[in-house]
């Protein structure tokens, strides 16, 4: 059965008017899987993008970046597309206040969507149990812990999910969201203005392609991450079962 | 004559650590410009990433975000990488004390460095002379007035300056910057991380490879703003040579 890709429940002009984007911000986030996304969303003629945190303090991101909440859980408007960004304390996987927030507009929102592990955020409040999503390349078996069906790829749509890989997917994935939220050529507008076509300057953005020493190594940095996560991980599914 | 690529000051360890970036602030800056060569630059081990503004007070981006400035013009370290991004203010162009901190800095500098229309604040503090140098693809010809050879590509590197293109171009630029002023082992080790493997959903990137509506749409947009950024770089052209 082919399902209907849009489940807008009001109007929108032909540039997207109306539409309500909003991004979890959370301690220790990856200031980037916000920022590229908000930098998309932010040139929707019409949209209004929403930061959301639990409170209206600024929230320090991983490396140091202060980032500035616009609303707070409580007042947040129901939304048309939430997107939650990766990094962060594992915690958030097991926070049952930002879960039940996520779980809440996404019962509303038009589409669900994530850039890096934020889909484990997603997955552990039980959003993605047989969609097919992604996430970081590093944390894969993470995502499958979850429920979902874990792909190495770019950016993944299912239904009403929308999931990106790693960091810079974000921008990937926010241009796939407009291009489905309103429409391909507001997408390929804003894609123009932000003269987005990349060049990256090495063929390192993937194990894939990249040197096998440096994907050794980057490995070796990442393992204890790695399996932390997959322990929370776990241990969220357990909570989910239960 | 070949210039010598690096006038790095102090010993560098292999991985980069002493490296003191430092990223310019102003309000109405396009804040990916900053942001994501601040994710680049904040992963280099031992670096450290400072983003520069004329008051410690926060600071409205473009499109509504609010950045946080972490040191000001007069207690700014000497810097081995400056960055200008791009948008903002057009006074910016005819602003003596941000000419001023970027030339002083330049001074000092290894690399001056710009994403999008910071090179037009470049080319105006007088630093883009002779040199070859990029910007966002609709302001090519005010950058030509401030006396640089202005080209159409995504990274331009010419001697100790390094220049991107329009908004994301940011990435490749930081990226490149890297590469040059630690090496090229830490660039992609940082690329990986980010998992910068970009895969733009449309071609809209560009005006060479977009829809010939969506260009000719986007350029009607930017018309005013083209023509006003030429008739600042003119002024500051002026300021220069009296």
């Amino acid at each position: 059965m082919e399902l209907p890709r849009t489940r807008v429940g009001r109007a929108r002009s032909e540039y997207g008017a109306g539409v309500e984007v909003g991004l979890l911000l959370f301690p220790d986030v990856t200031q980037l899987d916000l920022t590229a996304p908000f930098e998309v969303f932010s040139r929707v003629p019409g949209g209004r993008v929403h930061i959301v945190a639990k409170s209206l303090e600024p929230v320090r991101s991983d490396r140091g970046l202060v980032l500035q909440p616009t609303v707070d859980f409580e007042r947040c408007p129901r939304l048309d597309v939430v997107m939650v960004p990766g990094w962060g304390q594992q915690a958030l996987m097991v926070d049952d206040e930002t879960l039940d927030f996520v779980r809440t507009q996404s019962t509303h929102a038009t589409w669900t969507t994530s850039v890096c592990t934020g889909s484990l955020v997603l997955g552990a409040a039980g959003l993605l149990r047989g969609y097919r999503a992604t996430t970081h390349w590093a944390y894969l078996d993470a995502l499958a812990v979850l429920g979902a069906i874990a792909v190495d790829e770019r950016v993944v749509v299912d239904r009403d999910r929308i999931t990106g890989g790693g960091v810079t997917a974000g921008i990937d994935a926010a241009l796939t969201v407009v291009a489905e939220a309103v429409d391909r050529r507001t997408a390929g507008h804003i894609q123009l203005h932000m003269q987005y076509a990349p060049e990256p300057p090495f063929h390192s953005g993937h194990p894939a392609t990249a040197d096998a020493e440096v994907v050794a190594s980057v490995r070796n940095q990442l393992e204890p991450l790695r399996a932390q996560r997959l322990d929370v991980a776990r241990a969220a599914a357990a909570r989910m079962r239960a």
